[in-house]
């Protein structure tokens, strides 16, 4: 019997279909994971093409050679050259230039690489990387949310197979984000905790959807998802912002999403999939009714005019069924 | 130079990135249009396959044979043979029964056609399907929302080739149709008018993003569009729910909709599209602040991480350009 169920956070609705439902081995599973080469001459982020991207503004290095280089995107969606300045057309059609960052983090200089088949090591580079953007961010004027996300395979909105992800550096806080405050605030009014904090208890006791849990982390499927093997990497410690956390944080937050991918990696072959961390804007970082997690969303079905039209998601797959199929045994790590 | 623009209708915020802005022939446009037979003999929607699918609720018949089928869904997302029951876990989980409705209108008994090369009166017919099934839930106890949309393609959502669309009948009003509802009643506070009413005059006036004009109909390209050559179909006057409308304006309305997925199957070579009714729930049906309109979305491009993480939109297309490639001259109607 399908069944609407609340995200507590957002307080969206989404629809899990059972009379839809498919089996986790159902799903769009690539039949092939494509070997790449680990060097493509035609790839603009494989080493001896840098003079093919814009110059880095951060370059990790070892062994005289980079491991990692973080360059503006050569076709941004912002842009920092620009004065913020806001029009209203026939006070009615609102605009503002488009101030602000986007950038690419090369995580490798191997072209065949992925966070999944990436030593830990280096993966924690990446994490400390994310951080000290998001710190450097933190003290600049006019920027006031910063958003890290990794689209992974072209059903993921990536064409470039070279690893990456990317920051947008942005003066306005979305809408979207202000209704996730707005929510998480009313929340803490009504209950003294935060939603998401309330969240990992509430999960970790039942153990239902928990795909994994160390001291630090929690692993969840959520009671909520919008599609299936949707997955959220949680800190156990409250806080609302990814700015605040400590270079070790980062190295553990690393190896934890590290494990997921892998597992999402073997289990359903080299899934397409965005992650993007969710934090608060700077101005709430120290709120205590937000919370900072990962999201990673496989990209196995399509979100259609229903979605569209109401904003409510339909999945096909139970969150419970799910995390038993990608439970991560202990001392796996 | 890229820049934020916001829909006024919603206060989201979308990016208008012309640094990455592409022509509109650079687009994700298939090679070619795919020929279909006018039937199909494992297609459970085409004639003489009617017991592949639950028997339908409403045919519209002509020289004794049926021209539409409205059937319930196979795999439907919502079922109404169960009680509406809340339930709540550990104080925090919700969930409610899965009660509502969900129907597949098959637009026509051949295989081959879509709305964009139906002709006219058989457009007609669908709308008037569509104005039918809204007015007969308006009067059904515990549904509150009606969302008729239409998936065209595998990247707009479907796998079948047969023209179809779907209804889903609700009893929970979506929080994103709620948060809709409130812009739109702050904005009637502030200005005392129904803030559609306002875009369109607005928009009729500039036309800058105008696609075509008649005397009951505007079809515009959104200041604020989310992706390339999202288009509105917008009704000049003013009505909150699309169950209002009579069978004349409902005919009127198909003509207008043919027109514009006709003009972007030939400017497009029938790209993938979803398109919904956008109309308020029944609740708000006679509210000043409210006004229904068709939203039609073709799927050029991938929503990824950061829409993901910032539901803010990034479009590579000015809406004032794909308006120009799109015009519908006069008297192509």
């Amino acid at each position: 019997m399908p069944e609407f169920r609340q995200n507590r956070a957002t307080k969206n609705w989404v629809i899990v279909a059972t009379e839809r439902a498919k089996r986790p081995h159902d799903f769009f599973v690539k039949e092939d994971v494509k070997q790449l080469p680990e060097f493509d001459p035609d790839c603009p982020f494989c080493p001896g093409n840098e003079n093919m991207t814009p110059p880095s503004v951060l370059t990790v290095e070892g062994d005289g050679k980079w491991n990692i280089r973080v360059i503006p995107n050569k076709y941004p969606a912002l842009v920092p050259d620009v004065e913020l300045k806001r029009e209203t057309k026939f006070q009615f059609l609102r605009k503002i230039t488009g101030y602000g960052f986007h950038y690419v983090i090369i995580e490798s200089p191997k072209h065949n690489l992925t966070i999944a088949t990436m030593g830990i090591d280096d993966v924690c580079e990446v994490f400390k990387v994310y951080l000290k953007l998001y710190k450097d961010f933190m003290s600049y004027s006019g920027i006031n949310t910063v958003i890290i996300f990794r689209n992974n395979g072209k059903r993921a909105g990536t064409s470039l197979e070279h690893p990456h992800s990317q920051l947008i550096a942005s003066p306005i806080v979305p809408t979207h984000i202000r209704h996730l405050l707005e929510e998480a605030t009313r929340y803490y009014d009504d209950h003294g905790s935060c939603v998401f904090c309330d969240m990992i208890r509430i999960e970790a006791y039942s153990g239902e959807r928990v795909v994994y849990e160390d001291d630090d982390f929690i692993v969840i499927e959520p009671f909520a998802s919008t599609s299936p093997f949707e997955t959220w990497v949680m800190p156990k410690k409250h806080n609302a912002c990814f700015a605040n956390i400590d270079y070790e944080d980062a190295c553990k937050t690393a190896k934890v999403v590290r494990l997921v991918l892998k597992q999402l990696y073997e289990k359903l072959n080299n899934p397409d999939y965005n992650y993007v961390i969710h934090s608060s804007p700077f101005k709430d970082a120290n709120e205590e009714f937000y919370h900072w997690y990962i999201q990673i969303l496989p990209r196995l079905t399509i979100p259609a005019g229903f979605e569209l039209g109401s904003g409510i998601y339909i999945t096909t797959a139970l969150p419970e069924e799910t995390a038993k199929f990608l439970k991560i045994n202990e001392g796996k790590i």
